[in-house]
C-alpha cells in the first residue's frame, strides 16, 4: 500500500482548514498544521508546544501558538509565487506516513508565462524534538533569478489570544530568534532558525525575523535547508540560548542525517504497532492514517502532558484533555508502547491537586478531575459552553459540574495499565494515591437511599451530554463501582506487597477510615441492570418514560439548523434520543460482565436513538456490533471512526468560532475497533482470547500485541488464527481462541476456526 | 365604611375581564363572574360548581361551565339594551360585600331619545347553595312597551372545552330546564329557571332555552324577579327533577324572603370575622373585600372539595388547588371558621389516594399530593407548563415532579388546625393517614449522605420556581423535618389515646417499621440554617454561589417582554433573582425557631431579590417586616396583598390563554398579615401573644379571634391591647403581651404597650 496521504488542487478555504488537520505533524512535543509556507495566521498556520498554556484577560485559557518559523515566501520578478494569489497550475501537498513527512509541490505560471515549481519536505523531528527540519526547493523551466525570504512569524492566529507580549527579534550568527513570554505565567518562549544555503548569497537583508536573499539564481533546481527549534521555559531555563545551540547542532549534524534519524524511529515505531490489514485498501489506509495522528502527538518527552482533545492541531477545545485520552487514546498505547501509556496516567497524577481543588470548589473531598484539563489539572471547562441560537445567550451546561465520571475514567484507565501490563510499579509511583483520591471522591459524592437500602449516585451527566443531571446514569454507576473495586484491590495490594508504602500513602492521605466506608458502600451500590423482562438497561432513572420517537422525527423538529439539541430545554432533552454511546460503552469497557444477549438487546435498542454527535460515539458501537456478530454493523461504525480525520466532515465552525480539528479519540478509536471489535481480541491480566469477527472481505489480519511485556504477532485470517510469541516465558500466557484454551509459553500457534459467528438475537 | 365596591362606566374590554373577577358572587358552591345580565361567552359570563371538572380529548381537564340561566335581554322598539352595544349615558356595577349582593345600573339612550334605565341585584344564595336569585328592574322616562327576553345560555366560555354534551331543553310548568352530561364522566348536570313576572304577560313566546315576554308595558318601572338552580349528578340523582323543585321552592318563597336569609346568614359571618379598621378607609375596604371573597368561595356543603388557586372565577389554572390553600387560606378560616378549615383539610383526606398513586408513578412509597389537585387528586399539572417565547414550542418545567413540599404543607395545615382548635377527632377522621402517607413518601425520597453523616432532600424545587431541581432546599427541608414531628407526635398521641384506632392504622398501612424509620431519619436530616459568620440562610445549596445581581439587571436582559424567567435555560435559573417568598416564608412558618436578627437579614438580603411573580410572595414579605419592625414595609406589602383583586392589574393572559381570575391567596395572604403581622397576634397551642406593629395612622383595630374553640375579640390601638373573653374557662388560656404574661379565663383584659417595637438592625 501506499504509505502517502496526498491532496491534489484543494485550495480552497475549507480545503485548508481541513488539510491544515489532516496534514498535521508533530513529535508529541511539537504539532505544526498542515499548512503552506507561504501561509500566514488567514490561513490557521499553528505551531502548537505541548503543555504550554496561557490565560489573556477573562478569555479562555488556551494552548499558546509559537511564531511561525516555518516561513517563506518566493518572489519571482516582484511577483510572489503564493498558492492562494498566484496562478497555480498543479498543487498537491501531502504526507508520508510512514516516515512522517509533509510535503507539497506547486507549479505556478508567473506572469510573463515562466513556469516555476516549489517543493519542501519538513518534519517534526523524533530525534531533536524541539526541531522542526524543513527542505525546500525551487525549479524553474528556465534559469532565472528569485528573492527568497524566509523567517519567523510572530503575527500568530489565535482564538483567544494574543499570548504573548515582550516580543523581541535578535539575529547572531546567522541565527534568527524571536523571544517573547506569556501574559499569565510570564513563561519565556524562543523560537530560531537557521538557513542552511548551498551557496554564498552575497544580496542579504535582514528585516526584523524575516531574512531576504535577493536574486538568488535558479538553475533548474535550487535547494535549502532550514531547521527551526522551539524552546520554552518549562523545558528549560533560558529558552533563547538553547534554542539557538540547537539550531546549531541541527546544521553540523544536517538535514539528510537528521532525516535519516528520524525516519529510522518512525521505522521502529510502525515495526512496533502496523496493522496490516488484506483485501482492504481504505481500511488499511484510514487504520494507519489514525495511528500516524496518534504516533504525532503522543508526548515521548514528558509525563506531565496528555493528549487535548484536538491534538496538536491548534487551540481548538482549549488545547484541554478529556476522557477521550484514558477510554479511547490509552489501549493503543497499552497494547504497543506501554511506557507512553504510563506518561500519560502519570500526567494525571501530576495534576491531582488541581483535582482535588475542584473536589474542595463543589464541597466534596478526593479527587474530582478537571473536565477539561490543562497543565494544572484545573478545570478549563466554562459554566456556559454553549450559545442559544434563538437568544444569542450563554447557555449554562452541566459539563463541568456533572461529569463526574471522569474521574472514575481515570481510575479504569490506571487499572486497565496494571492489569494489562502487571507493571506495579504505577501504584508507587502516584497510582495508588490518584486511585484513592477518586475513591475518596465518589464516597463523598454517592448517597444512600434508606427506603431502597442502596447507595445511589445522584444528579450526574452521564457520555450522553443531552441528559444532564440525571440520576443513576447506567455508566457511571457501574464505573464508580469499578473505582471502589480497584481501591480495595489496590489497598489490598499494597498492604501485602508494600505494607511500609501503604501504611505512609494511608496515613498521609489519612484515608483509613474512608477505606472502610468505601468497602461499605461498594458492597452496595446500585448499579443498574437488565431488566429481567426485557433485557434493557436504563440508561438513568426514568431513561424510558421520556418521548420515544424516531431520530429522524426529533432532527425535523428543529427550527434552527445549529440548535444545540441538549442544555436545560434543548430539544432531546424531553426525549429518548441520546448523543453518544453511554450504555453501550459501559457493555463494551465491562465486556465480560454482560451477556451477548444483554449486549444485542441493548444495541438494538439505542443504536437507533444516538446521534452520534461525539466522535467517541461510533467505536463504541462498532465494538459492541462485533461482539454479536453484526459484522456490517462493525465495520460500517469502524470506518466512519477511522476515517473521521481523513474526510474531515466533521463540523467546523459555531459561529465564528473555530472548533475543527484532529481527533485522537476517533484514531484511538480506530485501532480499537479494529483489533478489539473486528479481530475480536479481548484481554483480562494474563488471559487473551480470540474471537475474530472479520469483515468478508478482509483477507488477512496481521497485528503485534504487547501484553504483561510479551510482544505477540497474531494473525487472522477467515480460515485460522495463529499467534507468534518470539521469547521464551516461565510462567506462560493465557490464550483461547474459540472452544480452545492453552498456556502459550513460546513459538507459533494455529488454530482453525470452526465456524463464523452468529448474530445474536435478542 | 361604606360597604360597597362600585365601578362606574367601566366598559371597555379589560374592565369587564376586571370586573368579572372583583364583582364575583358566589356561596361556596356556585360562583358567578361579575358580568352584566346580556352578556355571553364573549364577556367570560361563567358559572362555576364546586368539585365539577371535566376533560375533553387531549385537552386540560378543568371545571365545567354550566349553562349560564343569568340572561336577559331587553328590546325597544327592535333595539336590545346591550351596555357594549347601545348607548350608554352612566353605568355603574357593585358588589354589596356585606351582604354579598351582586348591582348592576345600566342607563340607555334609545334612537328615539327616550331613557331606558335597567337595574340588577343578584345573589347566589347562601341558604339554598344551588340557587342564584336576581331581581331585574326596567325604567323608563316614558311609559313604553318593551320584550324581555330571558333564559338559559348554553353556548359557554371553555377553555378546554366544550365540556358538555347531550345537550336537551324541556319546559314544563313555566320551568325551563337544560340538561346535559359531561364528556369524561357523564355526569348529568340540569340548569331551571323560573320567572316570576308581576303580572300576566299574555305574549309570551318560548323558543329552546329563551323565553320572551313581547310587549311588557313599562309605566315608569317594571320590576320581576327569577331563580336559577343548578344542579350536578354529584349531589343529586336527578338533577332535572332537582333543579325544578328547587325553582319551585323559591318561588313560593319568593325573592325577599330569600334575601333576608342570604342577608341574615351573611351577616352571621361578618359578625364572626369581620376586622375594623380605624384610620385607614383603603386598607379597611382592602381587607373586607379580601375576606368577601374567601368567604363567597369556601365550600360550605362538602369536605369533599377545596379553593382553587383562582377561586371560582373560571375555568383558570384548570380550576386545581394548589399550596395555596393550606399556606395562606387556612389561617383565617381556622380562626374564625374552624369546621369550614376541617372540611378544607379533609377534602385533602378524601383525595389521598390520587397523592398514592402519583407517588408511585414516580417510584415512591406514600403520598405526594398533586400539585395541581381536583377531584379525584390525581395531578392536572403537565409536564410542559410553560410555552417557551422565542420557538414558541412547550417548555419542560418541573412543578409536578419536584414541588414535593406540597405534601408537607398539607401535613404543616393538619398540625396547624388541630394545634390550634383542639380538635382531636381530625386524626380519626383521616389525618392520621394523610400524614402517615405523607411522612412514608418523604422516608421514601430522602436520602443519607455517608460523608457528611446526614439525612438530605435531593432535587426538589421549592416555592421559588424560577429554581427547579435543587438540593437541600431550606424551606423544603424544613417543611419535611417538621412532617417527620408531627408524624411521631401524632403516632405517640394515638398510641396512647386510641390504642385500639393507631393498632388498626399502623396494621392497615403496614406502618411499623416504616415509623422506627422516620424516627431514625428524623434525628439527622439536615436544615440548612443561618451561616454563623454573616446570619444567611441559603436557599438551596450552593445558592451564593449564583450570579448576584439587581432585579432591575435581570429584566433588562430580556429580550422578550413575556419570557419565562425560570425554566431550563430561564434568566434567572443561573442568578440569585427568586419569583417568590422560599427562605422567609420558611421564617415566618417557623417564627418561634428563628431569631429576630435571622429574620431581619434574610429578610434584607432576599427582599430585593426577589421578583414577586408569584401572589403568595407579598404577604410572606409583609409578616416577616412586622416581625423585625419594618412597619412601613409590612404595611406596603399588606397592601399590595389585599388589594390584588380590587386593583386586577396582575397578569391577564399567556398568549391568546386567559390567565386572569381571582386570587384567594392573596385574599388569605391579607389577613395573615394584618392579623399576624401588623396586629402581631402569634398563636402556639393555647398560648396567644400580641406584639402589635401597626402602621402610624391605624387608630384602632378590632378583630375576632378563635382559637381552641374560644371566640376572643382584639383590640389594638397605638397604645394598648385588649382581649375579650366571653366565655368562662376551667383551663384557662396563655396570653402575653409585651412582657406581661398571664393566664385569660373570661372577660376583658387590657394592657399598655410600653413602646414601639424596634426595627432590627442586622
Amino acid at each position: 500500500m501506499d504509505w502517502n496521504i496526498t491532496e491534489i488542487n484543494q485550495l480552497t478555504p475549507p480545503d485548508i482548514d481541513r488539510q491544515g488537520n489532516k496534514l498535521l505533524m508533530g513529535n508529541g512535543y511539537i504539532g505544526y498544521r498542515g499548512t503552506l509556507e507561504e501561509f500566514n495566521k488567514e490561513q490557521k498556520t499553528a505551531t502548537i508546544v505541548s503543555g504550554l498554556y496561557d490565560k489573556v484577560g477573562d478569555q479562555w485559557r488556551e494552548p499558546v501558538n509559537l511564531p511561525n518559523g516555518c516561513f517563506i515566501e518566493v518572489t519571482y520578478k516582484g511577483e510572489p509565487l503564493h498558492a492562494l494569489k498566484s496562478k497555480v497550475i498543479a498543487h498537491s501537498q501531502s504526507v508520508d506516513l510512514y516516515s512522517a513527512i509533509h510535503m507539497r509541490e506547486t507549479t505556478f505560471e508567473t506572469s510573463d508565462g515562466s513556469c516555476i515549481t516549489l517543493r519542501s519536505r519538513r518534519f517534526a523531528s523524533l530525534s531533536l524534538r524541539q526541531l522542526i527540519c524543513m527542505e525546500y526547493s525551487i525549479t524553474s523551466d528556465h534559469d532565472c533569478d528569485v528573492d527568497i525570504r524566509t523567517g519567523i512569524d510572530s503575527d500568530v492566529w489565535d482564538i483567544n489570544g494574543p499570548h504573548l507580549r515582550k516580543t523581541e527579534t535578535c539575529v547572531q550568527d546567522d541565527i534568527i530568534s524571536v523571544c517573547a513570554i506569556t501574559h499569565e505565567n510570564a513563561v519565556p518562549i524562543a523560537v530560531s532558525e537557521v538557513v542552511l544555503l548551498p551557496l554564498e548569497c552575497e544580496n542579504e537583508a535582514i528585516n526584523s525575523s524575516f531574512r531576504t536573499f535577493h536574486s538568488v539564481r535558479i538553475h533548474r533546481t535550487f535547494t535549502f535547508h532550514k531547521f527551526i527549534s522551539h524552546v520554552t521555559g518549562n523545558e528549560e531555563i533560558n529558552p533563547l540560548e538553547s534554542s539557538r545551540k540547537l539550531c546549531k547542532e541541527a546544521a553540523s549534524i544536517g538535514f539528510e542525517e537528521l532525516l535519516k534519524e528520524h525516519t529510522a524511529l518512525w521505522s521502529q515505531r510502525w515495526d512496533t504497532c502496523d496493522i496490516q490489514i488484506e483485501g482492504d485498501e481504505q481500511a488499511q489506509q484510514a487504520l494507519r492514517f489514525s495511528l500516524y495522528h496518534l504516533l504525532s502527538i503522543v508526548p515521548t518527552h514528558t509525563d506531565h502532558a496528555s493528549i487535548p482533545s484536538r491534538g496538536m492541531s491548534g487551540q481548538m477545545y482549549k488545547g484541554a484533555i478529556f476522557w477521550d485520552t484514558e477510554i479511547f487514546i490509552l489501549p493503543f498505547l497499552l497494547h504497543n508502547f506501554p511506557s507512553l501509556a504510563r506518561n500519560l496516567l502519570l500526567y494525571r497524577y501530576h495534576t491531582l491537586d488541581g483535582a482535588r481543588r475542584k473536589a474542595h470548589e463543589y464541597g466534596y473531598r478526593g479527587a474530582f478531575f478537571a473536565w477539561e484539563s490543562q497543565d494544572t489539572g484545573d478545570d478549563a471547562c466554562t459554566l456556559f459552553n454553549v450559545t442559544d441560537v434563538f437568544t444569542n445567550r450563554p447557555m449554562r451546561t452541566y459539563f463541568r459540574d456533572k461529569q463526574v465520571h471522569i474521574s472514575a475514567d481515570i481510575v479504569y484507565a490506571f487499572w486497565q495499565y496494571f492489569s494489562l501490563t502487571g507493571d506495579v510499579s504505577i501504584w508507587k509511583d502516584g497510582g495508588a494515591e490518584v486511585v484513592f483520591e477518586c475513591a475518596r471522591f465518589f464516597l463523598s459524592y454517592v448517597y444512600f437511599n434508606p427506603d431502597k437500602q442502596r447507595y445511589e449516585i445522584l444528579d450526574v451527566t452521564g457520555p450522553d451530554e443531552y441528559h444532564e443531571r440525571v440520576h443513576n446514569n447506567a455508566y457511571t454507576n457501574r464505573m464508580v463501582a469499578h473505582t471502589f473495586e480497584v481501591c480495595q484491590h489496590v489497598a489490598a495490594y499494597l498492604c501485602h506487597n508494600e505494607p511500609q508504602v501503604f501504611a505512609e500513602l494511608v496515613q498521609g492521605l489519612d484515608f483509613e477510615s474512608d477505606l472502610d466506608l468505601i468497602t461499605e458502600i461498594a458492597k452496595r451500590l446500585y448499579r443498574p441492570d437488565s431488566n429481567p423482562t426485557n433485557g434493557l438497561i436504563p440508561q438513568f432513572d426514568k431513561y424510558f418514560t421520556l418521548e420515544n420517537l424516531p431520530l429522524k422525527t426529533l432532527i425535523e423538529r428543529k427550527l434552527h439548523p445549529h440548535e444545540y439539541f441538549g442544555g436545560g430545554s434543548g430539544l432531546a432533552t424531553t426525549t429518548q434520543i441520546i448523543k453518544q454511546a453511554d450504555v453501550v460503552l459501559m457493555l463494551y469497557l465491562f465486556s465480560e460482565h454482560y451477556s451477548r444477549v444483554t449486549k444485542a438487546i441493548n444495541w438494538k435498542y439505542y443504536e437507533p436513538r444516538t446521534e452520534h454527535g461525539s466522535s467517541l460515539s461510533a467505536c463504541s458501537y462498532s465494538l459492541i456490533a462485533a461482539q454479536i456478530g453484526k459484522v456490517d454493523w462493525a465495520y460500517k461504525y469502524f470506518m466512519k471512526t477511522a476515517t473521521i480525520d481523513l474526510t474531515g466532515v466533521g463540523k467546523q465552525y459555531v459561529g465564528t468560532l473555530y472548533i475543527g480539528g484532529t481527533h485522537p479519540a476517533g484514531n484511538g478509536g480506530a485501532w480499537m475497533a479494529a483489533v478489539f471489535g473486528l479481530c475480536g481480541i479481548h484481554c483480562v491480566d494474563k488471559t487473551i482470547s480470540v474471537k475474530p469477527h472479520l469483515p468478508g472481505h478482509w483477507k488477512k489480519v496481521i497485528l503485534p500485541f504487547t501484553v504483561h511485556g510479551q510482544k505477540l504477532r497474531i494473525t487472522l485470517t477467515q480460515q485460522d488464527v495463529t499467534i507468534e510469541l518470539d521469547s521464551t516465558l516461565e510462567t506462560p500466557l493465557s490464550v483461547s481462541v474459540g472452544d480452545n484454551v492453552f498456556p502459550l509459553f513460546t513459538g507459533e500457534s494455529s488454530f482453525f476456526l470452526e465456524s463464523k459467528s452468529q448474530t445474536v438475537e435478542e
